[in-house]
């Protein structure tokens, strides 16, 4: 098998979705919706975020799928938008919980975590766990093993490609 | 119970975790060394990441402690460095496995995932989930509650610290 490094890093799952998503501002302003920060004036207010770089990640997240606009007027005002996941934006809640149980075990303070994620239903406190199609747990550290997938490309061939279009 | 928006954005796992690592060539770093991309030379030609900004996410990660670097030196040649993850870096595991799955799920093409990860020990696909306490799976779209927790900081308690320094 070639190693790790010999295939294209940009064809990779992580690197496409660090492309749309993978800056701080970003991930931030998901995890405000996701938790009900709905309106640009609130959401610039708590994030402390510039104005222009709010309204073009907001942009760039509702050109993507991630996050839903809708339109709201409020008695004698003109219309705004208020802001939603969408079912994609909702299925990124596992990368912002890992995100913060790092940060829960690393990052917190004596005082203890900030945050608690609860189960809606149950109440019951969240985790992100690894588990294999086998049933197995894989705890902390888990050993992982990475393979070429269908989709993979070998940077050669890639680089060959360009060369044909030039 | 105050909104979301009333507490300190900084002071949260999810924002203390991108003030560290939440840049695209951070990740893609973790992402590399994760998969045995160890060497400098190596990390800048499968990245094609410029050397400086690749030096200075490398010192950054070594000094916070998500990667550990070993001298080694070939025959003839000067020392040079590697890097491996450290354990509270391998914790990131479930943070890059979440970008993956995402990404596979939606920005893959048709000819599938570019990459496949495997439990080492069973050769089992993995997965990455949030479970409750009580455990339940809670899926693709899962409903979550966020509650602050004993670590939490309302906003306006913060600007009269801030005051209170200044």
């Amino acid at each position: 098998m070639r190693p790790y490094s010999a295939y294209d890093s940009d064809t990779c799952s992580i690197a496409r979705t660090l492309a749309l998503i993978g800056d701080r501002w970003t991930l931030l302003v998901l995890r405000d919706v996701a938790n009900g920060v709905r309106r640009f004036d609130e959401l610039a207010g708590h994030l402390g975020i510039a104005r222009n770089i709010l309204a073009s990640r907001l942009a760039r997240l509702t050109e993507a799928g991630l996050v839903e606009r809708a339109a709201y007027r409020e008695p004698g005002a003109r219309e705004r938008h208020e802001y939603r996941l969408s079912e994609p934006g909702r299925e990124l809640m596992p990368v912002l919980v890992a995100f913060m149980a790092w940060g829960d075990r690393h990052l917190a303070g004596p005082e203890g975590p900030p945050a608690v994620v609860r189960h809606a239903d149950c109440g019951g406190r969240i985790r992100v766990s690894l588990t294999c199609e086998e049933g197995h747990e894989l705890g902390e550290r888990p050993r992982l093993r990475v393979e070429p997938g269908p989709g993979s490309l070998v940077r050669s061939l890639r680089t060959a490609r360009a060369w044909q279009r030039a």
